[in-house]
């Protein structure tokens, strides 16, 4: 009931980190699209951790295994079931927290609310289950082709890329392991992850999202607004506190007169402080947003905490944890954007 | 389709401004809730325009009228629909606006999605429609009392309120007419939404809400957490640009070991940045968020605009239009709030 | 949470026979499709009560009334609201069921469900409810006009019509006060339902449905066949005791080779015991199914009962009832089917 | 979009006969319920080919694998993912189909609506398909032990079990390879199934349920009635072409005042012609309803058909194939009415 995503391209997902794999279906893709596995797969390899020196160092392949729907190279219209195998599976790793709760993890209000837990690596909290987000994500792209979606590490603790998007080459987002695409910003990004790492801390940071050659047309005006699906989608992710479209936070600092896009003879817009999207439907412009991660709370500093019981204890983060979850976290905004984009198409057909 | 909101607890509404009457149908209401009805008309009084020198001067009474559901006082656990009439209807007003396209509203692209639009006074884009929202949310506070929810008008523009949420008492809020706990802020915001409205323009604000008394365990940890609802419900109010919950952007700035909520003995936190939900899911504590709202786009300065066959024209604002909109967003944001409680309420029963 | 019909055009109700009115909320309606809103009152007038001798003796004008949706003559895209005002309450005439169970009425079983009910015309419960099924059928319809749905009153008891329906004229299905295009035995249907009122009893019956000039494509295949969800609307209407489509229970008899439709060189078949849907989509060929109605409840013989505290007492219905409910019910079949056309075809799209 | 079945209980689906392995996603089932391993893959053997003489010869072992959800021997609460690999898989056997569509198959709808079709074995039509809805059923049995559901084999061709199902023994269901328990009725359904398969032919039947001890208010009253919910599930089993319960339709030939069932004083009935539901809602007595099979497609003897491009030719079926789906489509009918009932048992919570 949790574990459904869309309305027409829908992906209902499975799986524990600590399972023998996670997977997931793909309901409602068209028949006929010639899939390019390759390029799916590389969208899991920029999520996959291990990547680069500034996230975990677990060793996880996340090889997809599509079982279905897939025929002679094309889908056929049938639901799309698949399977990535769980490689890196160490469960003695996670027995200091059987019986106690990690502070601000997801710990107590599971046990709480299901009257048990599967505790090794966070069950079905664990952020492993992205990966299958990915493959539906990674899928949907190749729906809509010709929409571009492009997520970039915006900021870092208090480091912000200091160029606004429309100054910056979205080729150049894969160029470094933070995905800055202002090389400039990236290497203050990155030595600030690695400084936060040595002290055993971690740190959050934004995402921005830009989508572009999106059609006039999609969303629904009331309670399926385009950024309002984008929204929950993006709520979804582990560790997002925050998300704004357009101009945002920032808007609602300003004047009627500042903040209206005066239209041009073709209905684009001299600005675009509305962020692509009126009245919940997109206006042809770019549509842009931005998602506040918070820090891992898994650190390796000593925190008081709780167990079962109540009785207070000591704890310290174990085992390979990212220092900052934003950089395998971009391909995870791009998958669940495409998702969203690629149902509203359907929709609107 | 995208007129229902809930999965258990759902509305779904119709109408338009100028039309004879709005209105929507309430199903999963649970049997056998005494509904008290001067309550609910309570909050479409809250709602309603022209309550004061800072909102749109328009009169509407916004009658609520029941004509299922509710025998003998209470619910009968078949849906209820209700009916809002519009008494204020002067479409003589809107000829203006028939073939040309009010800047950063909704006009150009329901024209483009639809190939026709209603121009009266915004048709189906009309924040009226939130009136239906608010006898939504007014019954959902009934069905569970237990909760507390409270919304308030945070900032105008650049005045925020000086005080945390903890330090204000919440039964002052009606006490001023722009909704803010602190009279010496809500006297500022009062002042700066004059002086804006003098000037014929507008102004964003932010409101914060407060839900309080919430069992642990509320909210589905994959798609349908918590935050993700409520976010996805403030997204759909007209004019929201951004949502944040807990520590929410601010978060993105902080370390692990600043962020982490550390537990009482008692499974409460010292510290709340998580706003009350952890994986999703409620941990009792006091769950808070803000959204974002933009300035009112119709101003009553002259602005260029294009009309359907992209001809440049000056275009003003007529009519008795909301300085801020955010005094009277307050009653809609806890109508939503209540919905999507309990509509988890119902999920985990 | 029940009172929604349909995935992309979709029907929500609410409405008691003896409220103020009942209505409807008819959602995804494509914009653009002229409405004639004549065509839409002669189905009500089919199905509304008083119609005939035959049939219940009270009258309701079931005069609809658009409040949304529609402007200038076209759907705009918008949800369309609508009500019925219920005329002809008069809630004395309930009164001797207020604490009893009728037999074989859903009196006992809302009871102990909702603890409470409107008993009043049977509330929720009542047949009257299927005057906004109608609506929503006759929208529906226009939505969808090339294709030809007829359905036609197939037996009263165990008078059958005579005919296969090939054999016979859809043009005159209006022609008789029972509904069945074959003249002979319409005259022994009627004949058979006036004796039955005369006995103070009441009849059973089957309506057959037709579904002509459908395209090949139609219907999902593994849980939303079309044949799936035809059977699932007509279940909902009252007193259905079962469907079939194509050869139906006969089929279960057949051997395959007697049973195989053999294709001609364009792809249609020879035979049609498919009934039109072959793996739960259509096949271009006609669409054909059966519904079987049991006795109305309400006798006005005398029946043994029991109230709420379990004592036995007599009744004996009042009030003016219908003795078959087959020749009301055949626009409600109809109105169903188009409702569920109109989903798979714009699912199509 | 078409893959998932349920509301709170759903099962998501993948998989083509021919393909490495088929599966699905249950999700919604409770969190604590120990699950019997065994007691599930009891009922896929009861379902897989190969188990007697008179069904197909083909032989999958249909062994579950979970791969998530399940926790020292209890569901967590969370998704359950399950494979059943395809050990069985002859793809030359089916080339002599790729261009040719069989007579009264879903090859020619599934053609012409994707445009591609996955010819090994039918692809996503296959009944393997129903191997998945088992194992969702087979859980969902032990979501709710309390309600007892037995199908049986009620007719083979014109053969129809001898005995009332009140006068019969359940336990003797599985004592012959056709599933019905009056064991003289069984004898010559298994001579004419014997029969038939000699001659090449195939033959239909029908399949009886009866669900017991189910406590009264399941079940919604307009959309979402229970039979219309267990309707529309075995409408969704292959070769179904009719559904009925309680009377049937032999209710449609009868008189009100023979087909009313009478109160006893604690609320249970006389008789049972509702067949356990009143108003679309449970009354606690015995639910049943009864199922018809077309007899199978695929038959040994020749057949004229058409190939893609309109050819006429001539066709026989190859391989191993079921003489009459009734024996094997028994557990199928259980699992779907338990799901139905899991749903509804959740939902009344």
């Amino acid at each position: 009931m949790a574990n459904s995503f869309g309305k027409l391209y829908t992906l209902t997902t499975f799986g524990e980190s600590h399972g023998e794999a996670i997977g997931g279906i793909i309901d409602g893709c068209p028949a006929g699209v010639k899939l390019d596995l390759i390029a799916i797969q590389n969208e899991m390899d920029r999520r996959k951790p291990g990547q680069s020196k500034i996230v975990t160092q677990r060793k996880e392949p996340d090889e997809i295994q599509f079982l279905s729907g897939i025929f002679e190279g094309k889908t056929t219209g049938a639901s799309i079931g698949f399977i990535i195998k769980n490689v890196h599976q160490r469960s003695k790793d996670y027995s200091h927290i059987k019986d106690s709760y990690r502070p601000s993890h997801a710990d107590y209000t599971y046990d709480k609310k299901y009257g048990n837990r599967d505790y090794r690596g966070g069950g079905r909290t664990s952020a492993r289950e992205t990966a299958n987000w990915v493959v539906g994500g990674a899928v949907a792209k190749q729906v809509i082709p010709e929409i571009k979606i492009n997520a970039f590490t915006s900021s870092v603790g208090d480091i912000f890329m200091e160029k606004p998007y429309q100054d910056v080459d979205f080729t150049k987002i894969e160029n470094n392991i933070v995905r800055c695409p202002d090389e400039n910003s990236a290497k203050k990004m990155i030595a600030r992850i690695e400084e936060i790492k040595k002290q055993g801390d971690t740190i959050g940071g934004t995402i921005t999202c830009v989508i572009q050659n999106v059609p006039v047309g999609l969303g629904e005006p009331i309670f399926d607004k385009l950024h309002a699906q984008l929204g929950k989608a993006m709520l979804s992710i582990n560790a997002v506190k925050g998300f704004e479209y357009g101009s945002g936070f920032c808007g609602a600092r300003m004047k009627g007169s500042e903040h209206n896009d005066i239209f041009n003879a073709d209905g684009s817009t001299k600005s675009n402080l509305s962020g692509g999207i009126q009245g919940g439907i997109s206006n042809g412009m770019d549509i842009y947003f931005r998602v506040a991660f918070k820090p891992v709370a898994t650190i390796m500093k000593l925190q008081s905490t709780i167990d079962k019981d109540g009785n207070v204890l000591e704890m310290q983060g174990k085992g390979r944890h990212d220092p900052c979850v934003v950089p395998r976290a971009v391909p995870i905004v791009e998958a669940l954007a495409a998702m969203v984009l690629t149902d509203f198409m359907l929709l609107n057909n």
